[in-house]
Parts: structure tokens; sequence; C-alpha cells
């Protein structure tokens, strides 16, 4: 019997889950890992934080569980996979099914034949056209040497200013690790909002939040040039002619699929800029498949392909793609929905589904949202602040995405809400959820569910409301209604927005009817910390004949402009 | 327009939830609470956390979020709700629409008219006839003044040793509060394990973790004697004749729904001993409505009526009969699915669905479960250990139950798991889920999405395997396996069973293959600690053509019984 060759072209994360998977469905096939790069099995997502001090042990990077460093000496041994490092696979003979290679360093090259072959191949971090990129201080977070450099920069500790180029999941993370590094740090971001996957407000809380830290953010902006002498970085000019000085640049403005090998040999790319691949995880050659961060999949909820080159994916895919390399076509890898989350100081930003704006770009054209703030656990069990958004379709009442911001944990929230999403829930299904209920660790009605409670009294009109962004506008534009704050003076003096608000308690307001407009027909906008006794008071206007109350929605918790107080 | 009357029987949890919704459906409703304690609202599932000292605010328990003692004021200000407390509900004229209601304290009694009546009575501590129950010293952690005397034999530190009757969710939780308070505990259980929602094995790693904390546990044995003298407790005597010193004990085995009321009027109460309801939660008085811990309701997955007193459902529950009272029957309570939860100590422990118990004495003949230890987080990131034993149906492949037990984040999967079984998944659809990563959250790999791609391998047949207890059995019985653990040197120095294993590191199995058994028949189980290794050396060795080779499903982390390291 002449046992089966698959070759895996990258190290990274899918191209050893492929390995790996492939191995425990055939313990005699030839399995090779061809690898540019020195190291294997990259836990890349783990930089931001050895950059950022919270280990120090560069080895856990590269390491299993158990400590045992993943090199070529570990896969032939555990698992009988030759794993070929610092070779580059230079083009792949369709035809004769052989891969043509290179060992960095040297000029000869050598076959090696397949008879499935893997393309791992990655992404690569984007490199913009701008003057001055090649200085000396401008650098990623891609590489475990960009990670190296990095963690030698906050060791050195000679670095004091620094800006992040891109404000997305990448950049978030290294402002943070930089931050605690120590150094002053400026977030640049080309759109209105870091974060594209949360809608604006959203991204807004967060931003105000990370304000807060030794961090600025600058949005709407971009770097035009990297300023240097003598070779190093000492600023960066932006589109509005400000300069930024600065000796370090991290530049994070995206990652785009490594398909140079693919393309080359005429494998089909798809219009994202991914390898096109069937559910099978194959390319349009049926002996070629291809995983991880270098190809595009379906969105399960547009059904369009998109790129979502995470760590998470790409190792799922590689264990549907070890499957079909030795069984023929036999399991099928679905899709996603794009759930991200990322960790900034002590907040948590995440997402599931789509963005009311993704949404909008869809076609979805009757959706219906709401902001819900609340807390993540009982106050006398420290409970933290979150803050969720969740999207439906007003039609059918199914959940098309939620987002969560906020000190409390967030991840619980989405990690629930993106199996939601994926079962097709609607509203109604999550209104009644079992789930687990202890002070240590929610209150007794979860978030995640109240959030549904009151986007279904929104959709059933029980809730008249305007989101804070409507409030503004007709504040902005002189329209101003009767904004009426129900909390107590306590809370008041603490906290509060300095709008022209008027306060009278919700446990007054009963007696205190007179200080309203006259005009029954006025708008009055109803609003408290997180608009729970907004809600209430707006009922008991609306009640009292008072036309046009209305509650502001998440209240001051999801007030994304600047306050008073 | 004559306004309608609400009157609500109970103040703690899901009767106040009923009549704030149904103030915010009608505003002219006349809602009342007829509460016979002093307090509303009170957050019991928190009582175990104030005696424990997590926090010392004792009116944090019975106040708003922002701090306002949620008593008679607050609900006739904030809500327009008159709360009556100290009021008992002595009987109810069904026929003419009344409450007989007495004011503690006082002979004289008084009606109050309904249009609908809520029922939301609750559940009293089961309060066994032992001889001794009524010495001082003796206790449940029920009530608020329960909560209060326990907190003050913590606050003074003249008790020093304590006694638990009951390793339910609240005799657990109690026995952490009491050990926090520096009183040495033993817990005594009369079935052969704490939690019954956890299968033994399950239930048996969290034992020998309370074990390692200053505070013993005794199983299948009971408590038949109080024992004291003047009056005082002194001592517990049990079952086998043993008796165990101590100046405290506290009574939770369990708690009964309070339905004197309903049965007294001739309300048709269940074979669990709850009210019965029907889907708009409406007892078989379509005028009267019951809510929370006095009611059965529907197990989704078994479709029979269970007792399921928790604050959360209470809360839902009180959510849609606040709806149905003044809309009509307009809205269902869908039933749940007992997921549950608690803390103890560092550890967590909770379930959601059926347990492999569970779903045997409710009819599910045909299913397969596995137990997948994992990191909750990359080691890096300071990961925990956490243990999932996933069930499943064979034929549909449709997910039954989760249990979780570590220190690592249990609540985050059980409540990923909880929405799963709901949403019926099967294992495939768990697969492949698009769950949030990022390393401060989890692993790449999810421990749910890793434990429904074991159980997947399991179902499948590509592993051969034993549960730790079929390898007990096996051990016990003399028919002996040759034990494999494939972990490393220095692992095995640290940690291991001690059950005549023989040490093979995963990486050299392939060159030593000459120190198995000649006899290519014999049955090898191969471990490590949790298996992953494991399953990689049965693979191989069968490909060895090994005819027998097998991994024990968990490893070492999930190994109940007591090892030698």
């Amino acid at each position: 019997m002449s046992s089966r060759k698959i070759v895996v072209v990258g190290g990274a994360a899918a191209g050893p889950k492929t390995a790996a998977k492939a191995r425990r469905m055939d313990q005699h096939a030839e399995i090779t890992i061809i690898q540019k790069e020195s190291d294997f099995s990259m836990a890349s997502c783990g930089y931001p934080y050895y950059v950022g001090g919270f280990f120090d042990d560069r080895a856990q990077l590269i390491s299993s569980p158990t400590g045992v460093i993943r090199d070529s000496k570990f896969f032939l041994g555990a698992k009988g996979i030759q794993a070929m490092a610092l070779t580059e696979a230079l083009s792949i003979d369709r035809e004769n099914r052989k891969v043509k290679c290179r060992s960095i360093g040297s000029d000869a090259t050598f076959d090696v034949e397949y008879d499935k072959l893997v393309l791992a191949t990655g992404a690569d971090a984007v490199r913009p056209p701008i003057p001055g990129i090649d200085l000396d201080g401008v650098t990623a977070l891609k590489s475990l040497a960009d990670a190296d450099y990095l963690r030698q920069v906050r060791d050195e500790k000679k670095v004091r200013r620094a800006v992040v180029v891109g404000g997305g999941l990448i950049g978030v993370e290294t402002c943070e690790a930089l931050e605690l590094a120590g150094i002053e740090i400026t977030i640049i971001e080309m759109q209105p909002q870091l974060l594209m996957f949360l809608d604006w407000e959203m991204a807004k809380l967060l931003e105000n939040y990370i304000k807060t830290r030794a961090a600025n953010v600058i949005t709407g902006n971009r770097v035009v040039e990297f300023v240097g002498e003598n070779g190093k970085l000492t600023g960066v000019r932006l589109d509005n002619g400000g300069e930024i000085p600065c000796e370090l640049a991290v530049v994070a403005i995206g990652v785009r699929p490594n398909v140079g090998l693919a393309r080359e040999c005429g494998i089909e790319i798809g219009s994202t800029g991914g390898i096109s691949v069937n559910e099978y995880l194959q390319t349009t050659d049926p002996n070629v498949f291809a995983v991880g961060d270098c190809i595009e999949i379906p969105h399960l909820l547009t059904g369009k392909q998109v790129l979502a080159p995470l760590g998470d994916l790409a190792n799922l895919q590689g264990r549907v793609a070890g499957q079909n390399v030795i069984n023929g076509n036999s399991v099928t890898y679905p899709g996603a929905i794009q759930t991200g989350i990322c960790k900034v100081f002590d907040w948590t930003a995440g997402s599931t589904g789509l963005s009311e704006a993704q949404a909008r770009r869809a076609g979805f054209e009757n959706t219906v949202s709401v902001i819900c703030p609340g807390v993540d656990k009982p106050f006398f069990m420290g409970g933290e602040l979150i803050v969720l958004k969740m999207l439906a379709d007003r039609d059918t009442g199914r959940i098309l995405g939620v987002q969560g911001v906020g000190p409390g944990d967030v991840s619980k929230r989405i990690a629930v809400a993106a199996i939601a999403v994926q079962a097709g829930f609607t509203v109604g299904d999550l209104l009644n959820s079992d789930l687990p209920y202890a002070p240590p660790f929610s209150p007794a009605v979860d978030p995640i569910i109240t959030t549904a409670h009151v986007l279904e009294n929104k959709m059933l009109g029980r809730m008249p409301s305007l989101s804070p962004v409507e409030v503004k506008k007709r504040l902005d534009d002189g329209s101003g209604p009767f904004m009426l704050d129900v909390r107590s003076p306590v809370e008041y003096e603490t906290e509060r927005l300095g709008i022209g608000e008027h306060l009278i308690p919700l446990g007054q307001l009963r007696q205190r009817l007179n200080e309203l407009p006259e005009d029954k027909t006025a708008e009055i906008v109803c609003y408290c910390k997180i608009s729970l006794r907004g809600y209430e008071a707006a009922g008991y206007l609306a009640a009292k004949g008072y036309e046009n109350a209305k509650v502001m929605e998440g209240g001051i918790a999801a007030w994304p402009y600047p306050r008073e107080k």
C-alpha cells in the first residue's frame, strides 16, 4: 500500500491543525508542512499580551500547553508529521502535483510531491505606501519578529511616545500593550470611529473610555507621512496638517490574504481577495484545499463571501480540511457570522452578527435595534457596566446582531448571542431563556435577556423612544425636546449630561407634573442612568395625557457625547 | 372608567416583577402586593454572599440598583403600587374574588378585592422531622432572618465547627460562606454525591476540590439527631452511628412550594407539589395566575412538569404573568431546561439540560456522552482548568445537556450550552460555531467546541474510549488493562494516578513499541492530562495493529478517584 502524500503550505494555525487532523484520520499518510518562518503554531493572537507584559516567557507563544516547543522534532515525534521550517513554497505545479520549494538562504530548489495540497498561507499586514514608512521606528505587529521588536521597546523603556496607525482589533490591542509599557499613545483612525465592527455610538463609548487612559484617539484623520531624522522616526504628519511627535509607530490598518502562490498557479481568487473555496474548503482545483486567513468564507446572515482572518476560525477550518483531504469531501465548513472581541485595558468590546451599518449595507431594510446598559452581576457582588446593542429584523423578529462594550463580562453575552444568532433565534426565542444564574455570575435577569425584553417592548410599540443620536440631533437643530432626568438628586450631582435637562426623581413625578410643559403635545424625553426609570416615567406621562412622552434609549450610560459631569 | 384590580400575594421576586410589569402595561390599574414578611424584593440568592462577607451592607439585599430601599414608599412613589408589608393572606374567596388578609400581630382581618390574582407564594425550606431540630444553633438559610443570624455568627467569631446538612446548591454555597468566616465545615449529604444536577463523576471532581479547603464532605449518610446540651447544639449524630461535634448546623435539604393558600381554595396542585399552571401561567381558576417557586413548569426536553425554584425564572415568569393579567392571555412562558450554577470557593459547577442519570430516568435510552477537560484561556493568559461533560442523543445527535466544573470560567460555557440546548442544536451544529475569540477570553478553540469535537469523534467511532469509571471498574475486577500514560516524565513526577501505569511519552512511542504487551489484542488504555495526547497515541497504536487500543476519556483531569500524586 502506497501511502497518501498530504502537503500543507503554512505552519501558523490553520496549517498545523489541518496536518494534525489528517494524521488522526490516517496514521499512514505522509504529511508535510512547509513553513517559511522559523517557528510553527505561533500563538499570534497572543503577541499583544506578550508585548504588554501579561507574561514574559516568549516560549509560551510557540509551545504546546505542556510547555514543549512546537518545532520540527515535536511534530515528527508526537505526530509523525514532517514540518519543514525556513522553507519557502515558490510555485505549484498542479498538473504534476508538486510544490517547488527553497530553503531560506539557499538558492537550490527542490520539489515536494502531493496527492492533496492544503494552502494555509495566511495574511500579511497591509503596508501602506506612505512616505517614510521605512524609517527606523515604524513597525507592524503581525509577525513574531514584530512582537520581539515591540517587546524590546517595552523592556528598554526608551520610547516615550508612540502612534498606532489604525483603530481596528490589532490597533486597539497594541494601544493597550504599549500603554502598559508606560508609553504615551495616540491611535489614528481614518474612519470616523474605532472598531468598525461596532456601530458608531458603541465605538464612541469605548473611545471615551480609552481617552481616560494615557491614550489619545484621533478619528477621521490619517497619516500622510512618517517624519524622521537620520533614518529614525520623530513623528507622523496628518492629513489635516497636524504633526504628532513620536519615536514609534505601529501600523495596524489591516491584513490582506496571502494568495500569490494560489493566484500564480491559476487557482481562483474571490472578489474579496481571498482564495475561493467550496463548502469542503476545496479550491477550484479539486486536489488543492485552502484554510485560514487566506480564504474567503460565506457570511451566514448575508450569504456573501467575506474575509474573516481569525485564529479560532482557522482552527475550525483546519479540522474540516484535515478530514476531507483524507476521507474525500465528507464534512463541510458552513461559514461564520464575524464574531469578534477585544480587550482594551479594563473594558471589552465585542460583536456578533451584523452591526446596524453592516445590515443596511447588506440590504436589510427593515431592522430595529436598541441599546441597553446593565450590570454583569448584582451590585452587591461588584457588578460592572456592560452596554449591549441588539439588532433584529422587524418583520421576522430574527436577531441579526449583538454588540457589547464596557468593563463588565461582555464576552459571555457575545458568546451567548453568537449561538442565538447562529440558531436563527428571534427576539421572542431569547425572552425566556434559561441561563445559568447565581449572583457571582449574573443578575437575576441577564443583561442579554433584558436587552431582548427592551427590544421586544420597542418592537411592540410599547416604548416610544429616541436613541441618544436622535436626541442629540434634535438638541442641535433647535427643536430641543423637554429633557427629563428622573434620577435622584444624589445621582444628578455625581453625573449629568448638562444639556438643559430638568430633574424630577421618578418617585416624585406623580406630585410634580406641574413642572412639565403645559402643552401636552410637547415632546418630553425621559431618561435615567440606564433608562429603566426613564421608561417607567414615559409610560406614566403617556397615561396622564402627555401625547409625546418618550424615553431616551440606554440613558446616560449610552450617551456617546461629552457631558457636563 | 373603573380601573382593574390586580392583587399579588408574595413580595419576594416573582410577585414584585409581576406587579411592576402589570403597571407598565396599565397605568390605571390598582395594583396591590400582599407580603407576609417585612421586606420586599429581597435578593435571596445573595444571602450566602452576605453571610460570607463578600459585601457588608445588608441594605443592598433589599435595595434598587441605585441604593433606594424597596419598601412600601418606594413601590408607591416610583411605581404606583400599593405594597403591604407584614400582611398575611389567609384565604381566597374565588367566587367573590377577594383575599382575606390580616396584619401580622393583629387579629382583625380585612378583604382585598381582585379582578386578577397572582400567587407568588414562593417555597419554604424543608424542615426534616429530626430529633433536636429545635435546638439553638440549628438554622436554615432561606429567609433574611436566617441570613442575619448567620451573618452574626460570622461577625461574632464564636462558632468553630459547623455542619451543613444537604449538599445541593444552597448547601454548597453555605459551606463556602461559613468557611470564609473561618469555620470548620462538614457537609453531610444523603445521596452518594453533592449537587444532584451533576453526574456522579463530575460531582466527585468538585468534592475532591472542596476537601482541599477547610471543609469535609460526607456523602451517602444522613443526620439522624441533632445533639445538644441546655438547649444548645453540640453535635449531630449520623445514620452510621458517628457523631460530629459542632455548634452550628445549617439545614439545606431543599425547598417545597408554598401552596397552602392555593390548595385550600381548590386550585389544582400538580404531582410535583407545585401549583399547576398553563402556558399563560394561569391556574385552574382563570382569574388566578401563579408564578415563581410555588409553581411547576414544563421541562423543555422531557415535556414533564418539574419544580425549578430559581430567581431568574421567577423574574421571567413575572414578566409574562404581568402582561397576561392586564392584556388577557397574550404571552406564554415556555418552560425551562433546569440550568443551574454555583460558585464554591474558586471553583464553579454548572449544568444545563439533562445529566446522564436524568436522561436515563426520562427515558432517553440511546445517549452518548464524553468528559472533556480544557482551559478557559491560553496558558500564557493564566488559563484555568474547566472540565465539561456533554450528553447527546445518539440517533439524532441532539445535545441533551452539558455540565461543567473547575476553577475556570464555567459560567460562559454553560450559558452558551444553554442556548444551544434550547435551540435544539445537534453536536454537528456546535462543531464550527463562531464564538468570540481573543486570548483574554478563550483558547483559539473554545472548550465547549472542543468538547463537541471529541463527542463527534466518539459518535463516529473514531475514538474507542473508556470513561474513568469504566477504567476503574476494570482495574478493580482484576481485568486490568495495560494503562499507558503518554505524558512527559516531568508531568509524571508532578502528578500521577499510581494505578500500575506505564509511562511512555507520546514523542517516544514510535520508538518504544517493544515495551507494550506482545499480545496485540490486549487492551491498552492511553491517557495524558486531558487525553488529547492519549487520543493520538491510541490512534497510532491502532494503526500499528494493536486491536484494542483505547483512550481514557478526560485523562487525569477527569479522574474522580484518589491518585498517588
